[in-house]
């Protein structure tokens, strides 16, 4: 049994996972960036990174090691990290939860919400909504979250934190859901 | 162009999507449960109404009529209602969201969410959440409602309630967040 405290972060893109990110982190939290691991399989193949490469390696993956490979992959970073208490910044899935249960029996999912409106507006801060172009790239970007099983995870998580408001009130409410999760593990 | 407010609801089992129709009640709205079109389709093939023939009869209309067949069929619903403020309880995927999009510009969608822990006392509550039978059971609806797409549904909500703490917390966010939908469409 691995008795590191494990927390894992979803959220749809520009919905302000950064902000429970900082919150972790002058919490004294390790952070471990899902994204990373997809961004050094792409360099070890010796491709550039960029967008178009990072995306084939992930499907790659996913297809050569299953729906939880990027987690499984995590989970040795996770075990090297000397901080006792880790945020996992990025699950998109079910599998990946319930992988990462496995190996870490206080494993709690935080999920971080706003409304498409704000999204959008926070990634294209100088554009306006009704700017079709840019929603429809937005669109899609969400579309492609959705189809890995975003949805379900943020749908599954123990803690939501709604983000409409200010930055303040936002990392407020991710400091007081990380206070509660450390609270229920240290009992 | 239909100007009826229409306000689409979604929420896991337990979640306490009821304190917003009640909020919604008191605030002088119609209400349509997406529920009553499966229930009468399967009253009007002359089948008694149980859980088993319901949920066959959801699964042969959406193979007959695609994924947005509930959506189509509460339309006329709403159009007959008197009342031009309308709550629609029981939203399951975005094919239905773009549904009512569709014939409604105004539709918002207001989804309630709870951790599966708080879900599960309330739908169990003389049940402990160490109970594995009952667990199940419970994991297993929440697994077929994320199946039709309701994950998607609330990460792409307009306005997201979390409902942890009291009835009457919820009820007041409840009563907020309708009042902001409202005031958006009547400026």
């Amino acid at each position: 049994m691995n008795d590191k405290l494990v927390i894992g972060l979803a959220g749809m893109p520009g919905a302000g996972k950064s902000i429970v990110v900082s919150a972790a982190k002058e919490g004294g939290y390790g952070i471990v960036v899902m994204g990373d691991v997809v961004r050094e399989e792409t360099a070890s193949r010796g491709l550039e990174l960029n967008p178009q490469n990072v995306g084939k390696v992930m499907l790659e993956l996913r297809e050569q090691e299953g729906k939880s490979v990027i987690a499984k992959r995590c989970i040795p970073k996770i075990e090297r990290i000397p901080e006792n208490k880790i945020l996992v910044d990025g699950i998109r899935s079910l599998a990946e939860v319930e992988e990462f249960r496995r190996h870490f029996p206080k494993f709690t999912l935080i999920a971080v919400h706003s409304s498409p409106e704000t999204r959008f507006k926070r990634l294209y801060h100088r554009q306006r909504s009704d700017d079709s172009a840019s929603w429809e790239v937005f669109h899609e970007r969400d579309m492609r979250e959705l189809s890995v099983g975003l949805g379900e995870a943020i749908a599954m998580a123990e803690h939501l934190i709604v983000n409409e408001e200010k930055y303040e009130v936002a990392k407020r409410k991710a400091k007081e859901v990380l206070r509660k999760v450390e609270q229920k593990w240290t009992k």
